[in-house]
Protein backbone atom coordinates (compact mmCIF):
# COMPACT_ATOMS: atom_id res chain seq x y z
CA UNK A 1 0.00 0.00 0.00
CA UNK A 2 1.43 3.58 -1.06
CA UNK A 3 1.85 5.23 2.58
CA UNK A 4 3.94 8.48 1.45
CA UNK A 5 1.91 10.95 -0.29
CA UNK A 6 1.42 10.84 -3.85
CA UNK A 7 3.64 13.77 -4.89
CA UNK A 8 6.55 12.74 -2.95
CA UNK A 9 6.39 9.45 -4.72
CA UNK A 10 5.62 10.42 -7.66
CA UNK A 11 8.72 13.01 -7.36
CA UNK A 12 11.20 9.86 -6.91
CA UNK A 13 9.88 9.04 -10.10
CA UNK A 14 12.74 9.50 -12.96
CA UNK A 15 12.85 8.16 -16.61
CA UNK A 16 11.26 5.12 -17.18
CA UNK A 17 9.51 5.01 -13.83
CA UNK A 18 6.98 7.76 -15.12
CA UNK A 19 5.90 5.37 -17.95
CA UNK A 20 1.94 4.92 -16.83
CA UNK A 21 0.21 2.02 -18.47
CA UNK A 22 -3.49 2.58 -18.95
CA UNK A 23 -5.66 -0.07 -18.41
CA UNK A 24 -8.56 0.48 -21.37
CA UNK A 25 -11.01 -2.51 -21.46
CA UNK A 26 -12.75 -1.20 -24.57
CA UNK A 27 -15.04 -3.88 -26.43
CA UNK A 28 -12.62 -4.74 -28.65
CA UNK A 29 -9.95 -5.36 -27.23
CA UNK A 30 -11.95 -7.46 -24.98
CA UNK A 31 -13.10 -9.42 -27.64
CA UNK A 32 -9.39 -9.64 -29.35
CA UNK A 33 -8.15 -10.93 -26.39
CA UNK A 34 -10.75 -13.49 -26.03
CA UNK A 35 -12.21 -11.74 -22.93
CA UNK A 36 -16.34 -12.18 -22.23
CA UNK A 37 -18.52 -9.86 -20.12
CA UNK A 38 -17.75 -8.87 -16.81
CA UNK A 39 -15.29 -12.16 -16.08
CA UNK A 40 -13.18 -11.45 -19.12
CA UNK A 41 -12.73 -7.66 -17.83
CA UNK A 42 -11.88 -9.20 -14.52
CA UNK A 43 -9.17 -11.47 -16.37
CA UNK A 44 -8.23 -8.51 -18.83
CA UNK A 45 -7.82 -6.80 -15.47
CA UNK A 46 -5.98 -9.30 -13.69
CA UNK A 47 -3.77 -10.04 -16.45
CA UNK A 48 -2.42 -6.55 -17.48
CA UNK A 49 -1.94 -6.09 -13.41
CA UNK A 50 0.83 -8.91 -13.55
CA UNK A 51 2.52 -7.84 -16.78
CA UNK A 52 2.80 -4.42 -14.72
CA UNK A 53 4.12 -5.65 -11.84
CA UNK A 54 6.20 -8.29 -13.65
CA UNK A 55 7.88 -5.45 -15.55
CA UNK A 56 7.95 -3.09 -12.75
CA UNK A 57 5.38 -0.13 -14.04
CA UNK A 58 5.12 2.44 -10.83
CA UNK A 59 1.95 4.30 -12.71
CA UNK A 60 -1.15 2.56 -13.76
CA UNK A 61 -4.66 4.61 -15.41
CA UNK A 62 -7.69 2.62 -15.40
CA UNK A 63 -10.25 4.44 -18.08
CA UNK A 64 -13.15 4.18 -15.95
CA UNK A 65 -15.69 4.47 -18.21
CA UNK A 66 -14.95 1.16 -19.79
CA UNK A 67 -15.36 -0.31 -16.44
CA UNK A 68 -18.53 1.52 -15.80
CA UNK A 69 -19.97 0.38 -18.73
CA UNK A 70 -20.40 -3.43 -17.14
CA UNK A 71 -22.61 -1.63 -13.93
CA UNK A 72 -22.45 -2.59 -10.46
CA UNK A 73 -20.10 -5.56 -11.05
CA UNK A 74 -17.77 -3.24 -13.50
CA UNK A 75 -17.19 -1.11 -10.41
CA UNK A 76 -16.99 -3.82 -8.26
CA UNK A 77 -13.75 -5.05 -10.37
CA UNK A 78 -12.60 -1.33 -10.89
CA UNK A 79 -12.47 -1.72 -6.99
CA UNK A 80 -10.95 -4.49 -7.04
CA UNK A 81 -8.24 -3.57 -10.13
CA UNK A 82 -7.21 -0.14 -8.13
CA UNK A 83 -6.64 -2.36 -4.34
CA UNK A 84 -4.63 -4.76 -5.74
CA UNK A 85 -2.57 -2.29 -7.89
CA UNK A 86 -1.91 -0.08 -5.03
CA UNK A 87 -1.16 -3.70 -2.86
CA UNK A 88 1.75 -3.67 -5.16
CA UNK A 89 2.67 0.46 -4.89
CA UNK A 90 1.61 0.81 -8.12
CA UNK A 91 0.14 4.59 -8.04
CA UNK A 92 -3.24 4.26 -9.41
CA UNK A 93 -4.41 7.57 -11.39
CA UNK A 94 -8.43 7.23 -11.46
CA UNK A 95 -8.73 8.34 -15.01
CA UNK A 96 -12.98 9.70 -14.00
CA UNK A 97 -12.90 13.13 -15.80
CA UNK A 98 -14.99 14.52 -13.07
CA UNK A 99 -16.52 17.33 -13.33
CA UNK A 100 -19.42 19.38 -11.39
CA UNK A 101 -20.59 21.87 -9.61
CA UNK A 102 -18.24 22.07 -5.85
CA UNK A 103 -20.86 20.37 -3.75
CA UNK A 104 -21.52 17.64 -5.83
CA UNK A 105 -17.38 17.77 -7.17
CA UNK A 106 -16.80 17.06 -3.51
CA UNK A 107 -19.10 13.42 -3.73
CA UNK A 108 -16.55 12.55 -6.56
CA UNK A 109 -13.83 13.72 -4.69
CA UNK A 110 -14.77 11.66 -1.53
CA UNK A 111 -15.75 8.40 -3.80
CA UNK A 112 -11.88 8.39 -5.70
CA UNK A 113 -9.35 10.11 -3.04
CA UNK A 114 -10.90 8.94 0.31
CA UNK A 115 -8.53 7.43 2.32
CA UNK A 116 -10.85 3.80 2.69
CA UNK A 117 -13.12 4.45 0.14
CA UNK A 118 -13.89 1.67 -2.57
CA UNK A 119 -12.15 3.45 -5.24
CA UNK A 120 -9.63 4.90 -3.22
CA UNK A 121 -7.01 6.11 -5.66
CA UNK A 122 -3.67 7.57 -5.40
CA UNK A 123 -4.67 10.63 -8.28
CA UNK A 124 -7.61 11.26 -10.70
CA UNK A 125 -8.44 13.35 -13.23
CA UNK A 126 -11.02 16.38 -13.52
CA UNK A 127 -12.52 18.31 -16.21
CA UNK A 128 -13.24 21.86 -15.41
CA UNK A 129 -15.74 23.42 -17.56
CA UNK A 130 -17.39 24.69 -14.47
CA UNK A 131 -14.37 26.56 -13.94
CA UNK A 132 -11.30 25.48 -11.95
CA UNK A 133 -13.21 26.93 -8.63
CA UNK A 134 -15.32 24.24 -8.83
CA UNK A 135 -12.99 21.70 -8.40
CA UNK A 136 -11.73 23.19 -5.44
CA UNK A 137 -13.02 20.28 -2.82
CA UNK A 138 -11.25 17.79 -4.97
CA UNK A 139 -8.12 20.16 -4.60
CA UNK A 140 -8.92 20.45 -1.14
CA UNK A 141 -9.20 16.68 -0.23
CA UNK A 142 -5.74 16.01 -2.17
CA UNK A 143 -3.97 18.24 -0.37
CA UNK A 144 -5.60 16.31 3.42
CA UNK A 145 -5.18 13.05 2.12
CA UNK A 146 -1.57 13.42 -0.01
CA UNK A 147 -3.31 12.56 -3.08
CA UNK A 148 -3.17 14.08 -6.60
CA UNK A 149 -5.32 15.59 -9.35
CA UNK A 150 -4.95 16.23 -13.01
CA UNK A 151 -7.02 18.65 -14.61
CA UNK A 152 -7.85 18.49 -18.18
CA UNK A 153 -6.02 21.21 -20.33
CA UNK A 154 -5.45 20.49 -23.83
CA UNK A 155 -6.68 17.46 -25.31
CA UNK A 156 -5.40 15.35 -28.30
CA UNK A 157 -8.84 14.51 -29.80
CA UNK A 158 -9.38 17.32 -33.06
CA UNK A 159 -13.56 18.00 -32.07
CA UNK A 160 -12.20 19.37 -28.18
CA UNK A 161 -10.36 22.23 -30.06
CA UNK A 162 -13.33 24.21 -30.61
CA UNK A 163 -13.61 24.80 -26.99
CA UNK A 164 -10.19 24.41 -25.83
CA UNK A 165 -9.05 26.89 -28.16
CA UNK A 166 -11.66 29.69 -27.46
CA UNK A 167 -10.35 32.95 -25.95
CA UNK A 168 -11.30 34.23 -22.58
CA UNK A 169 -12.28 37.81 -21.89
CA UNK A 170 -7.89 38.22 -20.73
CA UNK A 171 -7.65 37.13 -24.47
CA UNK A 172 -6.07 33.36 -23.55
CA UNK A 173 -6.87 30.10 -24.64
CA UNK A 174 -9.47 28.17 -22.38
CA UNK A 175 -6.72 25.70 -21.97
CA UNK A 176 -3.84 28.32 -20.69
CA UNK A 177 -6.57 29.84 -18.64
CA UNK A 178 -7.76 26.58 -17.18
CA UNK A 179 -3.74 25.03 -16.85
CA UNK A 180 -2.54 28.78 -15.36
CA UNK A 181 -5.43 28.65 -13.07
CA UNK A 182 -4.31 25.18 -11.59
CA UNK A 183 -0.78 26.27 -11.73
CA UNK A 184 -1.68 29.82 -9.77
CA UNK A 185 -2.87 26.59 -7.06
CA UNK A 186 -0.07 24.39 -7.10
CA UNK A 187 2.06 27.31 -6.23
CA UNK A 188 -0.05 28.15 -3.20
CA UNK A 189 -0.25 24.52 -1.56
CA UNK A 190 2.09 23.19 0.99
CA UNK A 191 5.15 22.22 -1.48
CA UNK A 192 6.94 19.88 1.39
CA UNK A 193 5.37 17.00 -0.03
CA UNK A 194 5.83 17.10 -4.00
CA UNK A 195 3.17 18.31 -7.09
CA UNK A 196 0.13 16.72 -6.03
CA UNK A 197 -1.34 18.97 -8.81
CA UNK A 198 -1.12 18.45 -12.35
CA UNK A 199 -3.38 18.76 -15.69
CA UNK A 200 -3.51 16.57 -18.39
CA UNK A 201 -2.10 17.88 -21.95
CA UNK A 202 -2.21 15.80 -25.21
CA UNK A 203 1.47 14.56 -26.68
CA UNK A 204 -0.10 15.89 -30.50
CA UNK A 205 -1.15 18.96 -28.72
CA UNK A 206 -0.35 22.35 -30.79
CA UNK A 207 0.93 23.93 -27.53
CA UNK A 208 2.10 26.95 -29.15
CA UNK A 209 -0.84 28.27 -30.45
CA UNK A 210 -2.85 27.37 -27.22
CA UNK A 211 -0.39 29.74 -26.05
CA UNK A 212 1.26 27.49 -23.28
CA UNK A 213 4.46 28.15 -22.90
CA UNK A 214 6.96 26.02 -20.54
CA UNK A 215 6.49 28.71 -18.29
CA UNK A 216 2.67 28.12 -17.95
CA UNK A 217 3.13 24.71 -16.72
CA UNK A 218 5.80 26.05 -13.45
CA UNK A 219 6.33 22.57 -12.50
CA UNK A 220 3.39 21.12 -11.95
CA UNK A 221 3.43 17.38 -13.09
CA UNK A 222 1.84 16.67 -17.04
CA UNK A 223 -0.13 13.55 -17.84
CA UNK A 224 0.44 13.04 -21.05
CA UNK A 225 -1.93 10.73 -23.27
CA UNK A 226 -1.21 10.02 -26.91
CA UNK A 227 1.95 8.37 -27.26
CA UNK A 228 2.37 4.88 -28.75
CA UNK A 229 -0.88 3.90 -30.66
CA UNK A 230 -1.90 7.35 -31.16
CA UNK A 231 1.15 8.43 -33.22
CA UNK A 232 4.10 9.64 -30.99
CA UNK A 233 6.84 7.76 -29.86
CA UNK A 234 7.69 7.69 -26.58
CA UNK A 235 11.39 7.83 -27.59
CA UNK A 236 10.86 11.52 -28.68
CA UNK A 237 9.00 12.36 -25.35
CA UNK A 238 12.26 14.85 -25.15
CA UNK A 239 11.84 16.50 -28.96
CA UNK A 240 7.79 17.18 -27.95
CA UNK A 241 8.24 18.54 -24.25
CA UNK A 242 11.65 19.67 -23.99
CA UNK A 243 12.68 21.47 -20.61
CA UNK A 244 9.15 19.94 -19.57
CA UNK A 245 10.10 16.56 -19.78
CA UNK A 246 10.75 15.89 -16.17
CA UNK A 247 7.86 16.85 -15.71
CA UNK A 248 5.55 14.81 -17.81
CA UNK A 249 4.39 11.00 -16.70
CA UNK A 250 3.73 9.73 -20.63
CA UNK A 251 0.74 7.48 -20.74
CA UNK A 252 0.29 4.23 -23.17
CA UNK A 253 -3.04 2.24 -23.60
CA UNK A 254 -3.59 0.67 -26.89
CA UNK A 255 -0.40 0.11 -27.91
CA UNK A 256 0.37 -1.99 -24.81
CA UNK A 257 -3.05 -3.98 -24.83
CA UNK A 258 -2.06 -4.74 -28.52
CA UNK A 259 -4.47 -7.44 -29.87
CA UNK A 260 -3.57 -10.16 -27.76
CA UNK A 261 -2.52 -10.93 -24.69
CA UNK A 262 0.91 -12.46 -25.86
CA UNK A 263 3.90 -10.37 -26.04
CA UNK A 264 2.13 -8.28 -23.06
CA UNK A 265 5.50 -7.84 -20.79
CA UNK A 266 7.27 -7.45 -23.79
CA UNK A 267 5.70 -4.46 -24.85
CA UNK A 268 5.44 -2.81 -21.90
CA UNK A 269 9.10 -3.61 -21.32
CA UNK A 270 9.81 -2.43 -24.92
CA UNK A 271 7.90 1.11 -24.27
CA UNK A 272 10.43 1.19 -21.07
CA UNK A 273 13.05 0.85 -22.98
CA UNK A 274 12.11 3.49 -25.52
CA UNK A 275 11.87 5.92 -22.24
CA UNK A 276 15.00 5.23 -21.35
CA UNK A 277 17.15 5.37 -24.87
CA UNK A 278 15.21 8.59 -25.49
CA UNK B 1 -41.38 0.43 -17.45
CA UNK B 2 -41.57 3.64 -19.82
CA UNK B 3 -41.70 1.58 -23.27
CA UNK B 4 -42.05 5.03 -25.25
CA UNK B 5 -39.11 7.03 -26.34
CA UNK B 6 -37.70 9.57 -23.92
CA UNK B 7 -38.36 12.07 -26.40
CA UNK B 8 -41.86 11.25 -26.88
CA UNK B 9 -42.92 10.32 -23.60
CA UNK B 10 -41.28 14.09 -22.19
CA UNK B 11 -43.07 15.69 -25.47
CA UNK B 12 -46.35 14.67 -23.57
CA UNK B 13 -45.85 16.47 -20.20
CA UNK B 14 -47.18 20.43 -20.23
CA UNK B 15 -46.80 22.58 -17.11
CA UNK B 16 -46.12 20.82 -13.87
CA UNK B 17 -45.67 17.77 -15.54
CA UNK B 18 -42.34 19.27 -16.57
CA UNK B 19 -40.80 19.81 -12.92
CA UNK B 20 -38.25 18.07 -12.32
CA UNK B 21 -37.57 16.50 -8.77
CA UNK B 22 -33.49 16.55 -7.98
CA UNK B 23 -32.35 12.83 -6.07
CA UNK B 24 -29.42 14.98 -4.27
CA UNK B 25 -28.20 13.08 -1.08
CA UNK B 26 -25.48 15.77 -0.09
CA UNK B 27 -23.77 14.66 3.33
CA UNK B 28 -25.48 17.69 4.96
CA UNK B 29 -28.94 16.99 3.97
CA UNK B 30 -28.73 13.48 4.85
CA UNK B 31 -27.41 14.54 8.75
CA UNK B 32 -30.56 16.32 9.00
CA UNK B 33 -32.96 13.61 7.75
CA UNK B 34 -30.80 12.06 11.12
CA UNK B 35 -29.68 9.07 7.93
CA UNK B 36 -26.26 7.42 8.02
CA UNK B 37 -23.97 5.71 5.88
CA UNK B 38 -25.38 3.41 2.94
CA UNK B 39 -28.21 2.33 4.45
CA UNK B 40 -29.36 6.38 5.10
CA UNK B 41 -29.03 6.70 1.44
CA UNK B 42 -31.03 3.54 0.66
CA UNK B 43 -33.99 5.19 2.65
CA UNK B 44 -33.30 8.81 1.74
CA UNK B 45 -33.76 6.99 -2.09
CA UNK B 46 -36.68 5.61 -1.36
CA UNK B 47 -38.53 8.13 0.64
CA UNK B 48 -37.94 10.65 -1.91
CA UNK B 49 -39.27 8.00 -4.81
CA UNK B 50 -42.17 7.51 -2.38
CA UNK B 51 -43.12 10.75 -2.39
CA UNK B 52 -42.82 11.54 -6.13
CA UNK B 53 -45.03 8.55 -6.58
CA UNK B 54 -47.55 9.88 -4.46
CA UNK B 55 -47.50 13.66 -5.67
CA UNK B 56 -47.34 12.68 -9.42
CA UNK B 57 -44.25 13.58 -10.81
CA UNK B 58 -43.04 12.56 -14.23
CA UNK B 59 -39.29 13.61 -14.04
CA UNK B 60 -36.65 12.82 -11.67
CA UNK B 61 -32.99 13.65 -11.73
CA UNK B 62 -30.52 11.81 -9.43
CA UNK B 63 -26.80 13.69 -8.66
CA UNK B 64 -24.60 10.48 -9.16
CA UNK B 65 -21.78 11.61 -7.61
CA UNK B 66 -23.56 11.37 -4.50
CA UNK B 67 -24.08 7.80 -4.86
CA UNK B 68 -20.57 7.39 -5.69
CA UNK B 69 -19.14 8.63 -2.85
CA UNK B 70 -20.95 5.53 -1.60
CA UNK B 71 -18.69 3.60 -3.27
CA UNK B 72 -19.65 -0.24 -4.93
CA UNK B 73 -22.79 -0.07 -2.22
CA UNK B 74 -23.58 3.24 -3.31
CA UNK B 75 -23.52 2.48 -7.08
CA UNK B 76 -25.77 -0.46 -6.18
CA UNK B 77 -28.59 1.66 -4.61
CA UNK B 78 -28.61 4.57 -7.51
CA UNK B 79 -29.20 1.26 -9.41
CA UNK B 80 -32.12 -0.05 -7.58
CA UNK B 81 -33.77 3.61 -7.37
CA UNK B 82 -33.27 4.18 -11.10
CA UNK B 83 -35.07 0.95 -11.68
CA UNK B 84 -37.83 1.36 -8.80
CA UNK B 85 -38.21 4.79 -10.25
CA UNK B 86 -38.30 3.73 -14.04
CA UNK B 87 -41.47 1.07 -12.92
CA UNK B 88 -43.24 3.99 -11.50
CA UNK B 89 -42.95 5.50 -15.49
CA UNK B 90 -41.07 8.62 -14.02
CA UNK B 91 -38.68 9.77 -16.30
CA UNK B 92 -34.91 9.59 -14.96
CA UNK B 93 -32.45 11.61 -15.74
CA UNK B 94 -28.77 10.63 -14.73
CA UNK B 95 -27.55 13.68 -13.23
CA UNK B 96 -23.46 11.90 -14.05
CA UNK B 97 -22.29 14.97 -16.58
CA UNK B 98 -19.71 12.71 -18.12
CA UNK B 99 -17.07 13.36 -20.57
CA UNK B 100 -14.24 11.94 -22.57
CA UNK B 101 -12.71 11.00 -26.25
CA UNK B 102 -15.31 8.89 -28.58
CA UNK B 103 -14.03 5.58 -27.71
CA UNK B 104 -14.06 6.12 -23.94
CA UNK B 105 -17.97 8.06 -24.00
CA UNK B 106 -19.36 5.27 -25.65
CA UNK B 107 -18.00 3.46 -22.36
CA UNK B 108 -20.24 5.62 -20.69
CA UNK B 109 -22.88 6.22 -22.67
CA UNK B 110 -23.39 2.09 -22.43
CA UNK B 111 -23.55 2.53 -19.10
CA UNK B 112 -26.37 5.09 -18.58
CA UNK B 113 -28.54 4.72 -21.38
CA UNK B 114 -27.97 1.04 -22.60
CA UNK B 115 -31.23 -1.12 -22.69
CA UNK B 116 -31.10 -3.65 -19.92
CA UNK B 117 -28.03 -2.24 -17.76
CA UNK B 118 -27.37 -1.74 -14.10
CA UNK B 119 -27.86 1.69 -14.78
CA UNK B 120 -30.09 1.99 -17.70
CA UNK B 121 -31.55 5.64 -17.48
CA UNK B 122 -34.10 7.65 -19.88
CA UNK B 123 -31.51 10.72 -20.36
CA UNK B 124 -28.04 11.30 -19.11
CA UNK B 125 -26.50 14.64 -18.70
CA UNK B 126 -22.83 15.03 -20.50
CA UNK B 127 -19.86 17.68 -20.82
CA UNK B 128 -18.48 18.64 -24.07
CA UNK B 129 -14.76 20.14 -22.64
CA UNK B 130 -13.72 17.65 -25.16
CA UNK B 131 -16.19 18.99 -28.04
CA UNK B 132 -19.93 18.07 -28.97
CA UNK B 133 -18.17 15.66 -31.53
CA UNK B 134 -16.80 13.29 -28.51
CA UNK B 135 -20.12 12.99 -27.50
CA UNK B 136 -21.30 11.33 -30.41
CA UNK B 137 -21.86 7.73 -29.49
CA UNK B 138 -24.02 9.18 -26.93
CA UNK B 139 -26.51 10.77 -29.34
CA UNK B 140 -26.15 7.33 -31.97
CA UNK B 141 -27.21 5.25 -28.27
CA UNK B 142 -29.89 8.07 -27.72
CA UNK B 143 -31.56 8.12 -30.93
CA UNK B 144 -31.26 3.54 -31.54
CA UNK B 145 -32.55 3.30 -27.65
CA UNK B 146 -35.10 6.06 -27.90
CA UNK B 147 -33.37 7.82 -25.24
CA UNK B 148 -32.40 11.36 -24.37
CA UNK B 149 -29.22 13.44 -23.55
CA UNK B 150 -28.43 16.69 -22.12
CA UNK B 151 -25.32 18.63 -22.44
CA UNK B 152 -24.25 21.09 -20.87
CA UNK B 153 -24.17 24.64 -21.73
CA UNK B 154 -24.54 27.14 -19.64
CA UNK B 155 -24.40 27.34 -15.55
CA UNK B 156 -25.25 29.09 -12.52
CA UNK B 157 -21.86 28.53 -10.91
CA UNK B 158 -20.52 32.08 -10.96
CA UNK B 159 -16.66 29.71 -11.00
CA UNK B 160 -18.22 28.53 -14.85
CA UNK B 161 -18.06 31.74 -16.49
CA UNK B 162 -14.83 32.08 -17.58
CA UNK B 163 -14.92 29.17 -19.69
CA UNK B 164 -18.34 29.33 -20.98
CA UNK B 165 -18.48 32.84 -21.90
CA UNK B 166 -14.68 32.35 -24.01
CA UNK B 167 -15.01 33.27 -27.64
CA UNK B 168 -14.58 30.65 -30.32
CA UNK B 169 -12.63 31.80 -33.18
CA UNK B 170 -16.10 32.10 -34.72
CA UNK B 171 -16.58 35.09 -32.52
CA UNK B 172 -19.35 33.05 -30.29
CA UNK B 173 -19.15 32.31 -26.58
CA UNK B 174 -18.57 28.48 -26.01
CA UNK B 175 -21.64 28.05 -24.28
CA UNK B 176 -23.13 29.60 -27.71
CA UNK B 177 -21.19 27.31 -29.41
CA UNK B 178 -22.18 24.20 -28.01
CA UNK B 179 -25.51 24.59 -27.60
CA UNK B 180 -25.56 25.60 -30.97
CA UNK B 181 -23.68 22.50 -32.51
CA UNK B 182 -25.82 20.68 -30.24
CA UNK B 183 -29.36 21.73 -32.09
CA UNK B 184 -28.20 21.27 -35.23
CA UNK B 185 -27.53 17.42 -34.21
CA UNK B 186 -30.98 17.65 -32.81
CA UNK B 187 -32.14 19.13 -36.18
CA UNK B 188 -30.52 16.52 -38.05
CA UNK B 189 -32.06 13.42 -36.08
CA UNK B 190 -35.27 11.59 -36.53
CA UNK B 191 -37.95 13.94 -35.32
CA UNK B 192 -40.48 11.07 -34.93
CA UNK B 193 -40.29 10.56 -31.53
CA UNK B 194 -39.88 14.11 -30.21
CA UNK B 195 -37.02 15.61 -28.98
CA UNK B 196 -34.32 13.36 -27.54
CA UNK B 197 -31.53 16.43 -27.26
CA UNK B 198 -31.47 18.97 -25.03
CA UNK B 199 -28.55 21.60 -23.20
CA UNK B 200 -28.52 22.21 -19.60
CA UNK B 201 -29.00 25.90 -19.13
CA UNK B 202 -28.96 27.71 -15.55
CA UNK B 203 -31.79 29.26 -14.76
CA UNK B 204 -29.42 32.38 -13.22
CA UNK B 205 -27.84 32.53 -15.92
CA UNK B 206 -27.81 35.75 -18.26
CA UNK B 207 -28.41 33.64 -21.77
CA UNK B 208 -27.87 37.25 -23.46
CA UNK B 209 -24.30 37.99 -22.57
CA UNK B 210 -23.06 34.66 -23.49
CA UNK B 211 -24.97 35.77 -27.23
CA UNK B 212 -28.38 33.11 -26.11
CA UNK B 213 -30.86 33.93 -28.37
CA UNK B 214 -34.10 32.10 -28.23
CA UNK B 215 -33.76 30.90 -31.60
CA UNK B 216 -30.44 29.55 -30.54
CA UNK B 217 -32.35 26.59 -28.90
CA UNK B 218 -34.42 25.92 -31.45
CA UNK B 219 -37.03 23.58 -29.99
CA UNK B 220 -34.44 21.61 -28.17
CA UNK B 221 -35.35 20.49 -24.37
CA UNK B 222 -33.97 23.06 -21.52
CA UNK B 223 -32.97 21.34 -18.24
CA UNK B 224 -32.43 23.74 -16.14
CA UNK B 225 -31.12 23.50 -12.42
CA UNK B 226 -31.22 26.58 -10.15
CA UNK B 227 -35.39 26.83 -9.24
CA UNK B 228 -36.12 26.62 -5.43
CA UNK B 229 -32.96 27.13 -2.84
CA UNK B 230 -30.92 28.75 -5.50
CA UNK B 231 -33.32 31.58 -5.75
CA UNK B 232 -35.18 31.56 -8.58
CA UNK B 233 -38.82 30.34 -7.84
CA UNK B 234 -40.69 28.26 -10.05
CA UNK B 235 -43.57 30.90 -10.55
CA UNK B 236 -41.20 32.83 -12.74
CA UNK B 237 -40.09 30.38 -15.01
CA UNK B 238 -41.80 32.39 -17.59
CA UNK B 239 -40.46 35.43 -16.68
CA UNK B 240 -37.25 33.78 -16.93
CA UNK B 241 -37.16 31.58 -20.50
CA UNK B 242 -39.81 33.54 -22.03
CA UNK B 243 -41.35 31.99 -25.70
CA UNK B 244 -38.75 28.89 -24.71
CA UNK B 245 -40.76 28.11 -21.80
CA UNK B 246 -42.86 25.17 -23.07
CA UNK B 247 -39.31 23.48 -23.44
CA UNK B 248 -38.02 23.84 -20.05
CA UNK B 249 -37.53 21.29 -17.58
CA UNK B 250 -37.32 22.92 -14.20
CA UNK B 251 -35.44 21.49 -11.22
CA UNK B 252 -35.82 21.51 -7.75
CA UNK B 253 -33.63 20.10 -5.60
CA UNK B 254 -32.48 21.43 -1.95
CA UNK B 255 -35.96 23.17 -1.83
CA UNK B 256 -37.56 19.87 -1.70
CA UNK B 257 -35.57 17.88 -0.09
CA UNK B 258 -35.73 20.66 2.67
CA UNK B 259 -33.91 19.77 6.12
CA UNK B 260 -36.37 17.44 6.96
CA UNK B 261 -38.07 14.38 5.80
CA UNK B 262 -41.50 15.89 7.24
CA UNK B 263 -43.28 17.92 4.73
CA UNK B 264 -41.75 16.08 1.87
CA UNK B 265 -44.93 15.36 -0.38
CA UNK B 266 -45.99 19.20 0.79
CA UNK B 267 -43.07 20.53 -0.27
CA UNK B 268 -43.44 18.68 -3.83
CA UNK B 269 -47.06 19.58 -3.90
CA UNK B 270 -46.38 23.21 -3.62
CA UNK B 271 -43.79 24.08 -6.18
CA UNK B 272 -46.31 21.94 -8.81
CA UNK B 273 -48.75 24.63 -7.81
CA UNK B 274 -46.43 27.38 -8.57
CA UNK B 275 -45.91 25.93 -11.67
CA UNK B 276 -49.64 25.63 -12.66
CA UNK B 277 -50.32 29.08 -11.60
CA UNK B 278 -47.01 30.50 -12.88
Amino acid sequence: MTTTSFGATLAALKGAARLCVGVDPHPSTLAEWGFDGVEGLRSFSRTMLDAMVETGVSITKPQVALFERFGVDGMRTLAQFIGEARSHSILVVADVKRGDIGTSLAGYASAWLSPGSDFESDAMTAVAYQGVGSLEPAFHLATEAGKGVFVLGATSNSEGWSVQSARTTAGDSVAHSIIAEVAERSLRAPRSEGNWLGVVVGATVDRQQLGLEESTFHDMSILAPGFGAQGVELSSVHDVFGSLTPSVIPSVSRSVAGSTADGLVARIRQHQSEIRDG
